[in-house]
């Protein structure tokens, strides 16, 4: 079985095969990952290019071991060490990268709609590793990868994605992908945290934390921007956590077969309280493991595709 | 077939013979990066330094590919994360590099002889990746790869240099590698981008740009370093770009015949056109291809020379 | 023959045995390194994170080159890449990058305890390249080796280390390691170097640098601190220079056979003059090229021991 996809660049117009297929292969590398020796032969020879314009620790950590444990030739390719500085086009410097005789290009920009834009000036494969407030669609297949592990399936299930949905490309991926796997979606924010036309994505609206934590089975919950939202999106991180920080009392009281994901960093007291951080709902260090499967599995697809 | 030589300091002392061995190896590598597996198990458990006391994106990055396309293992040391902080001679930190027991170190350095002296301080092979205003050999080798790959020859070629070769290691190297092969150089720019001496290499010198274009086979077009030259070596980018900048008029007018490369990264609409910068004339992105192949014909020639 | 530890952090409760063991396989890896195929396939498909929270050339150079030596998978994570920025606990990093089923940790923090605590956290190996002024062992024990290979034994030798007790993890990994291995231990330095229970180490204190040499078989010499020593510890460098810096006339008037080790870098003319530095009495170097090797034993027994 092959994608019908060349590129990975959101979950907007990826069919419900071809998740399928991802979700399907990423379950064979999670278990080449509990293995003593945590790697295969098989892009051997590729070269995969990690093209991170905006900062991410665990993001490239994830698909820079992805990439090795798949043995592909791997470069890294930061802000820090560009060209850019040196007045050269975007486009130049990545048709000179790609000159190079690469296979894959793994993209991080603080722009929406740069991996679409490579895609043009390219003829490598590209996988969006977040752009913007567009798209994060590896962090949503594991997302789907880990509920789907936990509880089974995807079909039927309703899930609420909490927080500041209006920034959030990985609440715009997950909302794409959930519903082509038939689950209900929902979302629960302050009204400042929406984007203004929420409702066409078919998605439906909570205002209130404890009817979401009581109505879904599953709660992916975002992480709160310190730095951007206090004072501008809502009044404080006090008033936030508050009305929409999710704690054991919560839990407790509306739901206690709920199932917590959260893409990480956490801000612990903020958006989830360290009891549910550390707690028996969460299944956030199994998502970080997961990650690498998907990510295995979504290179080796794209990179076997051609 | 071996090399007379151990080390790649610069073209002026290297013999045709070299030359030509270096440019036919590169061309069966050349051949390996089309393949769908680009890798060959040439340099396995040789460990190769990148020693980068200068930043450079595209050198960087040919290079890394070069030598993990070869098997090598690689290690990056740059200035940002030196010892050269803590107080230590530039001797005592190779010394202690090369204790580690490394096998080649390839060196960028603002200053001209550094690659020498790294030849009396250590034994492992010393690949110039650029020093200073002296000799960058293997972008003038990749130049001279390009141009015989394109019109199949280099002897008895008439090839302009154009730009500020007062301040241009690439220009120097190229006068000597091109001399060596046969063809016939000249260097075209405004008289304070000269070096004094222009003459003792054997170039002919040109002040017109269209004279240059309309009378040579090959123009070999530099950049202008933006930061240093405006103001000082010459009045304005203005006015460089209205006497010295090549557009598809000059190259219609004058000659639709002549081959136009740059080193990149270009600055586009100074001393190219984007027209031309894109066009028919230039094998830009060509230059970038072979550069990976020429680098791994240099990595793999002296790397199995002992 | 297998380890008795699970982590290296440290060697104040390593075992004679275990010690022994490090430095015969040691060894075996020294031999390897003057091979033209520096590699072993032995940790294969193994990853190990090099989690560097304080600047490093030398020592993390070291390390990286046994991991790829050996054929390991690794990745680099250091302060300025690091999620810290985001506001995520220590805690909350490690077990994500742990999560991503990492095999082994080295790393280098300037807070005492830190390997401990990873000990804690997380079920990798852990090896501690030096943890604030606690303990660097993996420069111990290439202290160890290097004195064992220039003169065919440990016990009973008389070894003085000179400098900065108080500061130096280098000087507390060596006073606990060579006492296990039978040396007898001495310190020399002015007073305000030494730590208040100096005397419990159970070793003999100089404060005559004259005597010091003319007693001992081996110096260790630390390295000053420039930017932190001068005007508080210390109340010049020219003092320090003057009255613990070792010359040739010294070793020459009072000690011949002395053998010299220094962890690198070097302030040349300070604790040692250059004539010493590059002299016949010195082993500098030789402490570089073992530390490799001592580095790949301590991998190797660690990374295959569960």
């Amino acid at each position: 079985m092959a994608l019908n996809i060349k590129h990975l660049l959101g979950l907007q117009n990826v069919s419900k095969n071809d998740i399928q297929l991802i979700l399907d292969t990423a379950t064979t590398f999670r278990e080449i990952l509990d293995r003593p020796i945590k790697k295969v032969p098989t892009l051997k020879g590729t070269t995969i290019v990690n093209l991170f314009y905006e900062n991410s620790t665990r993001t490239r950590l994830s698909f820079e071991l992805a990439e090795k444990r798949l043995s592909a030739d791997t470069i890294n390719f930061t802000t820090s060490n560009s060209s850019a500085t040196k007045g050269e086009t975007f486009k130049d410097t990545v048709r000179n990268i790609e000159a190079m005789k690469i296979d894959m290009i793994v993209v991080r920009h603080q722009s929406a709609g740069v991996p679409l834009y490579l895609t043009k000036i390219s003829n490598a494969s590209i996988v969006n590793a977040g752009d913007g407030r567009h798209e994060h669609p590896t962090q949503a297949l594991l997302d789907m990868y880990s509920i789907r592990e936990k509880l089974g399936k995807l079909a039927g299930l309703k899930v609420c994605i909490v927080g500041d949905i209006a920034h959030s490309r990985v609440a715009l991926s997950n909302i794409f992908g959930l519903i082509t796997m038939g689950a209900e979606v929902s979302v629960c924010a302050p009204p400042t945290m929406f984007p203004k036309n929420i409702e066409q994505f078919g998605v439906k609206v909570y205002h209130d934390i404890n009817k979401a934590v009581a109505e879904n089975d599953v709660l992916n919950v975002l992480r709160i921007q310190l730095e951007r939202d206090a004072g501008t999106t809502i009044p404080s991180l006090r008033e936030y956590r508050k009305y929409f920080g999710i704690t054991s009392d919560v839990i407790e009281k509306y739901n206690k077969d709920v199932l917590i994901l959260h893409p990480g960093p956490i801000n612990r007291g903020i958006e989830l309280s360290s009891e549910v951080a550390d707690g028996p709902y969460q299944i956030i260090l199994d998502q970080v493991t997961n990650g690498v499967a998907i990510r295995m599995a979504v290179l080796y697809l794209l990179g076997t595709n051609n």
